[in-house]
C-alpha cells in the first residue's frame, strides 16, 4: 500500500513509516504564533521549562491582529513578546509586516515540512505541499520547549477538481463550493488533499485560499502537491529548497478515506451566506442584497493576486455611496509590490480604504467593524455570528473579485457581469 | 480705537460692532463634529428641538476618531450619523475621507467665517483669517438647532514673530516656544494672533500647525491675518472666496491686551518633555532619548507638506530596528497626493507604516498605543499621561523633521545633524 503526500511527511518527520490513524510523537519543522496566541504560548513555556527554546530559528512569531497595538493591553503583550523574542532569538515580525499565515509562506515554509501554528488558519501552508496545522496556545508552549508534539496521523480526502473555470471563477469559490458540498464538519481531523487539473493550473496564491479554508470543512490541514508551480514560487520568494517535489507526491496506490470530485466547468462565482461557512450558493441565489461594507484582505484572499483582481475590476470605476471598501494587503511585501505596480493606487482612486498590513476586519480586531443590520461582503474565510463585529451583522464570504464588483454596485454582484 | 480681525469678525457676524469683553449671541457660518462629539450633539439637537437643523449646508459631521469603526459601539454611532446626515440633508464624511479640522480646511472654511466645531482643535481653521473654536458637544446640539451660540468676544494677545527661522525649525517649533514661554494657562480665552515677518513668510501648512495648538495655551482661538499666501492656498484647495483679505487685518491701532515678541533667529527645534505641552525645551536638551515609537500625522502635523519634509529626510535612510514609525496623512486628499508623488513609497520605504487617514495614535484611539515605559515621539498636539496608551509612557512632542531624524538613530535626534 502507497503513502499519501500526509504519511510521507510524518514518516520523514518521525524517521519511520508511520500510517494514517497512528499516534506518533513528531518533532516539528516550524512553529508559529501571534500576538493573540504567544503571550499564553509563552506562559505555558514558562512554566514547563523557564527558559530556552529547543530552536530559537524554527519559531516565528507576528504581530497581526492586535498590529499596531489597539489596546494598551496588546502594546504591553508586545512589548513582552519583544522581550521574550530577544531573550529567546527567536524570529519576530513587528507591526506592520503582515499577517502571520502570509509571512510564514514568503519566508520559512518548504515543501514537505511538518510546521504548527497557534492559528486555526495555519493548515493555509499545505499549498506548498507542507503538512501545517493548528494547534492551541499551550501546546505551542510545549513545541517552544520542546520542539515536538503528539498528531495522530490523520486520515485524507482527496479532492479531485477538473474540468475548466470560467471567467471570474478562482480558488477560492471552489473551495467554498466543496465547503458547501461537505458541510462545515465533512473533513473533521482529516488532511484535505486538493488535486486534480484544475489545481494543477492554479498559481499558489490561489491554491493558498483552498488550504486556508481547509479548516472550514473541520480539516487537519489542507494539502496540495508540490509541482513545478511551486518551485517558481519558492524561487520567486527567495525561499531556498534543495529537496525533490517528486517525492513528495501521493502513491497511485494511496489509501485515501474518501475521493470527492467536482467539476468545475460552467461553476459560478460562490458565496456563503450567513452565519456558516458551508451555507454556500452560486452568486445569482443572492445578487442584489444590499451591502454597508466590503472587506478585501485577510490571509484567504489578501495577496498580491487578489488586489490585481480587484483592482482590475474597479480601475476607472468608483464604490458607490454609501459603501465602505476596506482592503488590507496580506504583508508588507504584497503593500510594496502594489504600491509601486499602481495597485494601490488604483484602488484608492476608486474609492477603496488601504489599510497597512494586518488581520484587519477579518475577525472584528482593531478597525472595520460592522453595526448591527449591516451587511459585509468580504474575502476572509468566517461569517460567523459577530465575527466583524455586532451580533446583529450580517456577513457574506466571497472572492475578490466579487467583492470589488459589489463594491461597484452596493449589492451582491455577479462579477461576470462586470 | 481700531478693531482686532477677531472684534472686526464677530462684529460681521452679529451685524453691529462689538468689542472684547462684550457678550454676543452670534450666528456661525459652519458647524463641525466628530464621530465622537456628534453622538451627543445630535442627541442634544433632538431633546432641543427634534427635527430641522438650522440649515444643513452649514453643517458638517466628519468620522476621523474611530474610523474605519474600532468597536461595535462606534459601529452603532456611524451607522446612526448617516442615518442622521440623510434625514438632515447635512455633510457627512464617512471613514477614510480624513481628520475633520484638515477637511474644514480643505473644503469649508474662508476668511472672515465664525465657525464652531466640537473638538478643542477647531482653533486650527484660525489660519485662514476666520475665527474658530472648539465647543461642546451639547452647546453643538443647540447650533444644530438654532445656528447660534453665546460668545464672549475674547480678547486677543498678538504674537510677533520675527528674525529668520534657521534649517529645520519649522512653524511647529515656533508654536511648542511660544507655549514654553507663555504656559498652558498663559492665553486662556484670549485670541491668539500670530503675526510679525515669520508668519507671513509661512505657507498655510505652518500656520495651521501654530493655529492648531493655540488651544494648548489655553486660548480660544488661533488666528493668522489673511494674506496673498492664504488667497493661493484657497485657489489651490478649490474654496471659492470672493472677499477682501484686507478688510480682515487688525488695525493698527487695535486694541491687544498683550504683545509677546520672539525672534526666532537661531532658535532650535523644539521638544515637548512629558507630561505636558507647556514643558518645552531645545532640542538639544533631550538629545539621545531613547525611543520606541514616532507618530507623524494628527491635524497638527499630518499635511502633505509635513509627510514631504519626513520622507526628504527619510529617503535613502531606514528606520532604526525596534523603533515603529507610523505616518498618517490627515485627509485623502493630503493621501493622494502624497502617493502619486511617491512620498508614501518612500516612507514605506524607510520602514515606516503608513495608515489611511484618520486621527491615529493622536489620542490613543485605534491603533498605536504605547505600553508601560515605552517612549512616544509624537508630531501630534498632547503629550498628556496616558494620551496615547499606557498611563506609565511617555510622549514627547516635536516637528515632523525631528520625528524622522530621530526614527533613524532610534533616539531624540536634531534634525539639523543629519
Amino acid at each position: 500500500m502507497g503513502q499519501t503526500i500526509t504519511e510521507k511527511i510524518f514518516s520523514r518527520a518521525c524517521g519511520k513509516d508511520v500510517k494514517a490513524g497512528e499516534f506518533v510523537f513528531a518533532p516539528v519543522d516550524m512553529a508559529m504564533a501571534n500576538d493573540i496566541t504567544a503571550p499564553l504560548a509563552v506562559k505555558a513555556f514558562r512554566e514547563i521549562k523557564g527558559k530556552g527554546v529547543f530552536d530559537p530559528k524554527k519559531i516565528v512569531i507576528v504581530f497581526d491582529h492586535q498590529a499596531p497595538a489597539d489596546s494598551v493591553t496588546a502594546a504591553e503583550n508586545h512589548k513582552m513578546l519583544r522581550e521574550f523574542a530577544k531573550e529567546e532569538g527567536v524570529i519576530l515580525y513587528d507591526v506592520g509586516e503582515g499577517i502571520a499565515h502570509q509571512i510564514m509562506v514568503e519566508k520559512h515554509v518548504k515543501p514537505g515540512m511538518l510546521v504548527v501554528g497557534a492559528d486555526s488558519h495555519t493548515c493555509t501552508y499545505g499549498a506548498l505541499g507542507a503538512f501545517a496545522t493548528g494547534v492551541g496556545s499551550t501546546d505551542m508552549g510545549c513545541v517552544f520547549a520542546s520542539g515536538k508534539l503528539w498528531f495522530k496521523v490523520p486520515e485524507t480526502i482527496r479532492f479531485e477538481i477538473n474540468g475548466k473555470l470560467g471567467k471570474h471563477v478562482y480558488g477560492k469559490d471552489i473551495i467554498l463550493k466543496l465547503i458547501g458540498m461537505v458541510s462545515a464538519k465533512g473533513a473533521t481531523y482529516k488532511a484535505c488533499e486538493f488535486g486534480g487539473e484544475v489545481v494543477r493550473e492554479l498559481n499558489v496564491s490561489e491554491r493558498l485560499t483552498m488550504c486556508n479554508m481547509a479548516v472550514e470543512m473541520g480539516g487537519k490541514t489542507g494539502i496540495v502537491e508540490p509541482d513545478k508551480v511551486t518551485l517558481e514560487y519558492l524561487k520567486e520568494m527567495e525561499i531556498e529548497f534543495d529537496g525533490d517535489v517528486e517525492e513528495l507526491r501521493s502513491d497511485e496506490d494511496a489509501n485515501y478515506e474518501k475521493i470527492v470530485e467536482l467539476d468545475v466547468t460552467d461553476m459560478s462565482p460562490q458565496v456563503a451566506k450567513p452565519h456558516k461557512v458551508d451555507n454556500v450558493v452560486d452568486v445569482e441565489e443572492v445578487e442584489g442584497t444590499k451591502i454597508d461594507q466590503v472587506f478585501i484582505g485577510s490571509c484567504t484572499n489578501g495577496r498580491y493576486e487578489d488586489l490585481k483582481i480587484a483592482s482590475d475590476i474597479l480601475e476607472g470605476e468608483s464604490v458607490t455611496k454609501g459603501v465602505r471598501l476596506i482592503v488590507v494587503p496580506a504583508s508588507k511585501r504584497v503593500y510594496i509590490k502594489a504600491l509601486k505596480d499602481g495597485i494601490i493606487e488604483k484602488l484608492v482612486d476608486a474609492g477603496a480604504i488601504v489599510e497597512f498590513p494586518c488581520c484587519g476586519p477579518c475577525m472584528g480586531g482593531s478597525f472595520g467593524l460592522i453595526a448591527s443590520g449591516e451587511v459585509s461582503l468580504s474575502t476572509s474565510n468566517r461569517n460567523f455570528i459577530g465575527r466583524q463585529g455586532s451580533p446583529k451583522g450580517f456577513i457574506y464570504l466571497c472572492s475578490p473579485a466579487t467583492a470589488a464588483a459589489s463594491a461597484i454596485y452596493g449589492e451582491i454582484t455577479d462579477p461576470r457581469k462586470v
